[in-house]
């Protein structure tokens, strides 16, 4: 089957690095958390990586920004990104900050909302992409390898959750009965 | 294949209600959210149902205990349950509030850790348990049926993050430069 290697819309300026069949090494990384569950074989995670594109970011760069459309999860394979928020009052706050194997724009991938916290590389990175299409399209090809990307995307966001909510208990103010 | 009736651990005292195939239309409530991928199909639903137990919990019933161990999921049938958590000082506080439809223990269920939170029966609460033998069971038997109750997690929990993201907002002091 073919890949497409049009830059995604927004990405037109970054460096195009190709398949992510280039980064083996770095995807494994990722992939190997899957510890609960059946992890990814080695035809898996490359099978996986076939899926993906990868963009090469310098300092400063924008990767996904507040607010916009986008129905794309990205990887962190190298370097560095903030996670900004507007908090509503025009200012802008550090959410966190996001190293190799961290993720991106998971939410709008799953719920097509859009965009809810601004991405900015802070040093040069390089990083994997995966849209809704691609991943429609293994669900559809490879139901068992969509099950572990679909569980390595909950693994992370339930990391998030245990740790945001944590964070956000000292803003409720009433104790329960 | 056969069902299990023994009760969950925990769950002695509860009322068994039987597979959730006897709660269809409200397990299909649940599952009709599924907009942006590829939705249940009957037989799927009804075959998802096939593989929880149904339980029912009084006013005042725990259905789950923050700090101790447990790897399912509940999907709350009818009545309420408060979701309280401990805030490291003694006090405890609540989280959210959460019926029909809604899902408790889904962190747990997918990264094995302690039950982050308690979960109290406010009101008379009818409730389906999805173990992870079952997920598991699932992903092997029915891969595809597997991605669409995955992605229905992944869904529940994107608004969740986006939640308490937004409120965990005001507790960052350091604006972003």
């Amino acid at each position: 089957m073919s890949h497409s290697v049009t830059p995604l819309l927004g990405f037109e300026h970054m460096t195009q690095l190709g398949s992510a069949s280039g980064y083996l090494d770095e995807i494994y990384e990722v992939v190997k958390a899957l510890s609960l569950f059946e992890g990814f074989s080695v035809s898996e995670y490359s099978k996986f990586c076939e899926y993906m594109s990868c963009y090469g970011a310098l300092r400063g760069d924008t990767i996904l920004n507040e607010g916009t459309e986008g129905s794309f999860l990205v990887i962190v394979l190298t370097g560095q990104v903030d996670v900004m928020k507007n908090d509503g009052t025009g200012r802008r706050k550090l959410v966190t900050r996001v190293g190799p194997g961290g993720f991106l724009g998971e939410m709008s991938l799953i719920d097509g909302r859009q965009r809810f916290a601004s991405c900015v590389a802070t040093q040069p990175t390089d990083f994997a992409v995966l849209t809704r299409d691609k991943l429609n399209t293994i669900m559809l090809e490879y139901p068992r390898l969509a099950n572990k990307v679909l569980l390595l995307v909950l693994q992370l966001m339930t990391s998030r959750l245990r740790d945001t909510t944590t964070r956000m208990l000292p803003t409720i103010v009433s104790e329960a009965i």
